[in-house]
């Protein structure tokens, strides 16, 4: 148990800066960051959470995840004008959010005993939901739909890493650490070197 | 519950198919065209699940639905090439399946005992929910709010059907059969005939 | 229990006309206009019911608010044309809409025993969530995210009220109405005179 608490605390920190970020590109105000940071740090986790039918929602239980947020959004609201090139922090933060968020639905899954469908899946909704409301409120277009680059992919990878560690018996304390690993070098690498998986090609279209 | 799981694996099948066609539109990679099959195939009746509180939600409990979606995705990405015209395609799917999940979400909502303004709705979410998501998802515009065409009024008209026959006496299986045919029928009326309900129409505006 | 449903009733009502005016802007027709005056009236309340695990959702449990922002929808779709300025309109009902929201969520969590983080987060969410659903779905600019105006700052000083006056041993209606008020004159006083905070001012951008 204090593994996961440990990895839902730390997705919430860095996904809350991810948030507050593109709050500050949009110009909001400290309220709106707040809002922003909440969302992308909660969002992903609340889905998984009502999905499995897991009450209460980890931070109706506990709001210290909320006020944690809402901390570092206030933080970034007044040191992000310090920070260049605030659109790459938006990203590089997301890779870190993305690599601890997917073992944390990975191993709340796992925990509660579903099948390898479904703890991939919960893994691959709790790092991706987040970041995907903070960028359709914010009117960004979505990392997780960017073409040519890895994102979900990184997530179904980490999460199956996990799994299969899991079931060639290791201890799922070192499965959600590879999980971590797998997701994150997936997704930097992407960045950095541009791995991607083939797009779909059309023909020229006619319509 | 035999027609109910076979309405369900059917609308599966052909929302996952018009959400893959929509994810070659958007170009993406073989990971994102699961992940948009997934999410059109299952978001309906997802939120279905989740407003009734069914628990396990129909694709937790046995996540065949997933694994069926995710193989047309990788059938459609190898073959969509071979298919012009992909937006007719989608369209036409889609009339299709929202023709199937529409009795899904009724008689689930039948079988639990809901009075008929509840079922109604029910039917109106299931069919046509998950192609919401998957247009906002790839910002397509909304088939469910093109202007002069049926949509949700199908998916009203169907679902109304079946309460109504089912309070007539007929069997459940008949009452839903209806509610596909009537559901399908309006709704490529309107695409093939231009069928609509009057809209609203404004002075010529001020503001 | 009283003071409550009235609060549920009250909200419905005004969000359904909110939600109705803009479908007017979008030239539905009239199950369009039904469809997001529903979505609008209870998008809110269940949002805060899935969260807080609520069930039945309140109008799943009684349809009657589905019904009154149907009748709502349909009268709007008949007398919109008689009203100027349309979107001055949905301005105005909606700050009401708000008033009305923010204590009716925050009322449900005081009930229910939460601490004074959920209780403020439910009325936020009540109060905002619905509206945000509106003017996503319709393309609309959300008013929840205008700079350089209040809005779930509204929200979060009508909650806050509540929790404090209930702190110091006030009634639960006193706190609730108080609450209402506060959130009304905040947002009123935003539009009326510009009230806002200050926004988040980068340095002219370099990427």
């Amino acid at each position: 148990m204090t593994i996961l608490t440990l990895l839902d605390y730390a997705s919430v920190i860095v996904f809350a800066a991810s948030g507050a970020m593109v709050a500050s590109r949009a110009q909001l105000d400290i309220v709106g960051f707040a809002f922003i940071a909440c969302l992308t740090a909660v969002g992903g986790g609340t889905v998984r959470d009502l999905l499995l039918d897991r009450h209460p929602i980890f931070w109706v239980g506990d709001p210290m995840p909320i006020l944690l947020a809402s901390g570092v959004a206030v933080l970034v609201f007044f040191t992000a004008h310090l920070v260049e090139s605030r659109l790459r922090w938006v990203i590089w933060l997301d890779t870190f959010a993305l690599a601890i968020a997917v073992p944390a639905g990975t191993g709340a899954a796992l925990e509660l005993g579903y099948g390898p469908v479904i703890i991939v899946l919960m893994g691959m909704a709790t790092g991706s939901l987040g970041g995907l409301m903070r960028d359709v409120v914010c009117n960004e277009v979505p990392l997780v739909l960017k073409q040519g680059e890895l994102y979900i992919s990184c997530a179904m990878a980490g999460a199956s890493t996990a799994v299969i560690l899991v079931w060639l018996g290791l201890p799922s304390g070192t499965a959600l650490l590879a999980c971590a690993g797998t997701t994150w070098v997936t997704r930097a690498g992407s960045l950095a070197f541009g791995w991607h998986l083939p797009v779909y090609k059309p023909r020229p279209p006619r319509q």
